[in-house]
């Protein structure tokens, strides 16, 4: 049996930069048992003041971009000549189909995943209940306990969960591939649109030129968006395997990040993503009420049984258990 | 001051096909009141049992593909010869923004509007509080009780709402450009698989050349999906504008419906979808005890304010109500 650790210890422990307890808190956060899920939210609840400290960049674009071999340069790159602390998370709502195919496998970043002021964070097995985004988002407060000062959340990129990391970061970068057709990247306007720049990857050999020819594509494809916050949307190329260009993405991330800050966006976008987790949190917690109570699984096991016997209709059966719930608040 | 009617009411009108309390009850059903909501619930009780007769489509394509056109002659010519009554529903879960963009005009289907045996119901109006699936499908309840055999409910197809579609309807069919490209299509491949039959559309005068090319590709295209019925899912032409190709489209979904039916596959996908439903109705049940209740949305309003001073932080603004919940069931 797994040893139980008190919220306090669990606590002490995470800001103290234990990365092994660090670990269990999340898994906590990830589990389904009733127990794990109040045990985590009293966790929170006490590491919830040295949060938000941060720099949270979320990170998309589909399979074969090259999304791992990026992180894994990029991130070497932002750890080299400072204290920073990384953590890589990762936001996969349909992974139950597709587990496995995101940071399932940690042998992707190796050398990241040996750095010791990098933790990477694979993603949790799917989940019915939903919520998927709201445990990354707990993970990420977790990890900024913890003291990691960089975080990235990593999308499978194909268009279900973008909004949601949109949602959690303060910076939104979106990889591309060159000459391979909007088509087959599955790109669509409207993540194009939620990118604060734009990278085109594996911009090396023989694919240079062809990079540097997408490079002004894109330039001109953006001037038909207009950028919420009147930022100039950068479209850079890169070369995960020469190391060439993300130098020129972290400087560029700097630069946004600078310009938020002292327009105040920065600021503004965090208090606006406030609301949005506020509002999720409290829908996800009123459903859990409901769906983490045995009885009530019962419940709803016993209606589906009659829906699939043919001996009820779903509206009725759903207005026969609301009828039984009364709820004071 | 509208007048009031009691469930009864409504109830027998609809069943004696009457379009303006139909009309009154769908309003019921879109409407934010409580007791609005309340009274829609016990009409669509009493006309339950008459409801699942009608064949349902889902009709999905991007702007630009000429859907309302096509519907509104597919729609004409399956009236022609027949009994059959249709209504044309529409759901949109992004319509705050798109409000008035999809079927916003009736006038875009003037002649199927004026046609004695159609209804055509504009979408209704964005929704904070999600379910807009539900009420698609509740109205679409309401239309069957009120006789109505052939139900089409389109979509706007960019990606949001064909998955609703999908789960309330017997038949899905993609309206395609020709040679339009996939990317300007926005068209994903998850729609593609979703997919009964595909339509290739404006296949008329210099265009219907590029059809022919176009059903050639995707019928190759087609064989790398795997349609989960054992259906080869037919690649057609058509142009409303030349009345050409229609025919051939009602007799391959009534080539679909025969042959769902005798593998029993059409029923099986009925109850399937009655689970969903259920599951769906009862989650949106549950949030609305609480987000239909003025105290409630009061003291939601107090925490965002909170949250807005800088006062508290979401999740913990979340769990102090959450706390405050007791429920009984």
């Amino acid at each position: 049996m797994r040893k139980r650790f008190s919220a306090s210890q669990y606590a002490e422990a995470i800001l103290a930069g234990d990365k092994i307890m660090l670990a269990r808190a999340i898994s906590l956060i990830e589990s389904l048992l009733p127990q794990d899920i109040e045990l985590s939210q009293k966790v929170l609840e006490k590491i919830l003041p040295f949060t938000g400290k941060s720099l949270r960049i979320g990170i998309t674009g589909v399979p074969g971009v090259g999304k791992s071999t990026f992180i894994e340069q990029f991130g070497l790159l932002m750890l080299e000549n400072t204290e920073k602390k990384l953590a890589v998370l990762a936001i996969d709502p349909s992974s139950s189909k597709t587990k496995g195919s995101i940071l399932g496998d940690k042998t992707r970043m190796e050398r990241l995943a040996l750095h010791p002021r990098a933790y990477i964070r694979p993603s949790p097995a799917g989940n019915t209940l939903g919520g998927t985004a709201q445990k990354t988002r707990e993970t990420m407060l977790l990890c900024e306990a913890a003291g990691f000062d960089l975080i990235f959340v990593e999308t499978v990129g194909v268009g279900q969960s973008e909004t949601a990391v949109k949602a959690m970061t303060d910076f939104f970068l979106l990889l591309m591939l060159a000459g391979a057709g909007d088509e087959l990247q599955g790109i669509k306007k409207g993540i194009m649109e939620m990118a604060d720049m734009l990278v085109i990857t594996k911009a090396d050999g023989e694919n240079k030129h062809k990079a540097l020819v997408a490079k002004n594509e894109y330039e001109s494809a953006l001037h038909l968006f207009r950028h919420s916050e009147a930022w100039q949307v950068p479209v850079l190329t890169c070369s995960a395997l020469e190391k060439t260009g993300l130098a020129e993405i972290a400087q560029s991330v700097e630069q946004y990040v600078d310009f938020s800050k002292k327009q105040g966006i920065f600021e503004a976008k965090r208090l606006s993503q406030q609301i949005g987790w506020f509002r999720e949190s409290l829908k996800n917690g009123i459903l859990a009420k409901f769906y983490q109570e045995k009885s009530f699984l019962e419940l709803v096991a016993t209606a589906e049984k009659a829906i699939t016997d043919g001996k009820k209709e779903a509206f009725q059966a759903a207005q026969e258990i609301l009828k039984k719930i009364d709820c004071k608040f």
